[in-house]
């Protein structure tokens, strides 16, 4: 997803809009420092000393609490394991319940980080294509029946059910409701990575796994990276507690600082959390229409998309003339950095697309951003074979 | 290595001696704190986005300088990975090196928490018994030899040169010279768990494997957690670049906190690492002393040790008459709490120990302490068979 620099016609910087990332000019920088500073000066010995590796009880109390509010399963301190951002959690995650020679099920596309570390977990992985309404349940038992069929053991669903990075779907409760019905009878974990959960630009976002499967069979992957800041590689994992216990006894590295998590938790505890996100969510929606808006003057030389509800990203499905890692070299020559959306697929994709971000740059770096990729249309057509 | 606090005869609190931390009360708190606080006013905004797998490279920057003024071979920014303390570093490593059926030789005793990783890693670890000078080449020569003839292949020798936890073992420059003549010839790599470097109480550190092998088929492990704060959670592994290059690869936590490791690097980049570490020696060493005299008291009851020189643990190998495990709860029903000597070893130690640490409690505790301890030597005593 990410690519060096290299020369582009303008004089300006490259914008990217590549990378999935919150404001950069609008991160909770006081808050998080006062916090911070807070924590230094009430509890500054104990922060500094070990923390356990399932990590800062405060924290997990704050957390387990969130959720007890908004979710019909109970959730408790401990079920809770604080993570390096959500991909240290699935990581974890994975080790623990991949059995030898093991199936991942995952939805395509999907973020192409969690694809990483789903393979190197040393997990077969299955995609199944969706559409943009996300994960079809009749499509999971499809492809489930074939997979029981070639006497395969599937361990693991990996879903991003709120906000699919990067297509932005929102699945359906029903849809959900059947999905958890699958897996249950067959046995499969459902791995629900929520880094968007709190992310909506308008719909409500239905109940979690966590609540449909009433805590059991599932895993809930959270992440402070996209409302608060990446920098802080502080996520958590939701799950049962006896998963939990196994992911701690897995766990060689000490945890996460428990310094980073009590000021993190200060700052929750405060209000300010929940105030920081209601601020952010009219300056995305803004961003979002301010990209749309500048995309849509030539849309037809482009490709298709639908107006992402929620998370940061607009996929974009190329017209058939355009190649997507040609559209990338080209953009970048440009001076906008995109990201290409093969890496979003296990399979060869049905058709090529690829993802840009608004929740980054500016709203004049977006208009910028769109003016620069309608420049590099041209050199990214495909040309005809004889003509290659 | 810990142990949950169960009532005690004493009405105060219980004093813990069993973990191997820095002084409590000497923790460079306002240090961090304001190292912090420039770094969130200067470049708040780059540390809350995300740093990348292998860290922030003005840290690995300072330390590859810092290798540089005291090793002979050379080391750079590219050879480093920056790591949740050395037991993250340690779990990277050994998935990196360790070939299926493969063996890890260490040292034994040796820190308990390394040994649980390298087993978690699916390695067959093998203990060589050490004495009060350290691993002994000719024991690695001869087991080396044993898991040859039985086909085994070893892939990494993990070794404490320098000052060992629990037993403070200093390992000489003639030894070092064989091990490492051992090592290359047959293809082991080095990895120095160098953990208590910079916390020599007196005796000049000899050169590192990194200077005895020339940088090639070793890593180095450091942290910050015995010289600044474990709650950092701030480590690193020192090694060859492709070595480096390929942890970064398999790494899918997007690494360790940018936030952390810029302020740490700013701390360090002004001087105040290394006048930290000038201004603890002689607060160690005094600690050492205290505790030192309040065990010689009882000493023939008790058992014996070797002057720790360095680190922050002593090795009381335990007179035949006492129980390690017995002794250890006897000493927690009397309010104090030391570690059973057991988990250091990776098979039936020839002899019982346990391990006590003079770094973390105050010089009043630590007389306190060994009061206490004494006072528990009477219920720990082996009964005869027939009494039991």
């Amino acid at each position: 997803v990410s690519g060096s620099i290299e020369a582009h016609r303008g004089e300006s910087e490259p914008i990217g809009i590549h990378l999935s990332m919150p404001d950069g000019r609008r991160l909770p920088v006081d808050e998080l420092a006062a916090a911070r500073e807070r924590v230094f000066r009430t509890e500054g010995r104990k922060a500094l000393e070990y923390g356990g590796n399932q990590g800062f009880e405060g924290l997990r109390d704050w957390l387990a609490f969130d959720y007890r509010s908004r979710e019909s399963a109970p959730a408790e301190a401990g079920c809770i394991l604080l993570t390096s951002g959500a991909s240290g959690g699935l990581s974890d995650l994975c080790h623990a319940l991949l059995t030898p020679g093991g199936v991942v099920l995952t939805e395509q596309p999907t973020f192409s980080g969690s694809l990483r570390t789903l393979a190197a977990c040393g997990a077969e992985v299955v995609g199944i294509s969706i559409g943009r309404d996300g994960l079809d349940p009749e499509d999971l038992e499809r492809d489930l029946a074939k997979l029981v069929r070639a006497r395969k053991r599937v361990n693991v669903l990996y879903t991003v059910p709120n906000f699919n990075n990067p297509t932005a779907a929102l699945v359906s409760l029903e849809r959900r409701r059947r999905i958890a019905e699958i897996c249950r009878a067959a046995g499969i974990v459902v791995v629900q990575d929520d880094a968007f959960a709190d992310l909506s630009l308008g719909p409500e976002v239905p109940s979690s796994f966590w609540s449909l499967m009433e805590g059991r069979g599932v895993a809930i992957l959270g992440t402070f990276s996209k409302t608060l800041a990446p920098g802080l590689r502080l996520g958590w994992v939701l799950s049962e507690e006896k998963l939990a216990k196994e992911l701690v006894r897995r766990r060689m590295d000490l945890g996460v600082s428990p310094l980073t998590a009590r000021a993190v938790t200060a700052f929750c505890e405060s209000g300010g959390y929940r105030s920081h996100v209601r601020r952010m969510i009219p300056v995305y929606r803004r961003k979002r229409d301010v990209l749309l808006a500048a995309l849509e003057a030539f849309r037809p030389r482009l490709g298709n998309w639908s107006v992402p509800e929620g998370g940061f990203s607009l996929w974009i499905e190329l017209i058939p003339a355009l190649d997507s890692a040609r559209l990338q070299k080209a953009a970048q020559a440009e001076g906008v950095l995109v990201a290409n959306g093969r890496p979003f697929f296990v399979d060869e994709p049905r058709s090529q697309g690829i993802r840009v971000c608004f929740s980054h740059a500016s709203e004049t770096e977006l208009t910028e951003a769109a003016r620069r990729l309608e420049r590099a249309l041209e050199a990214a057509r495909l040309r005809r074979p004889d003509a290659i």
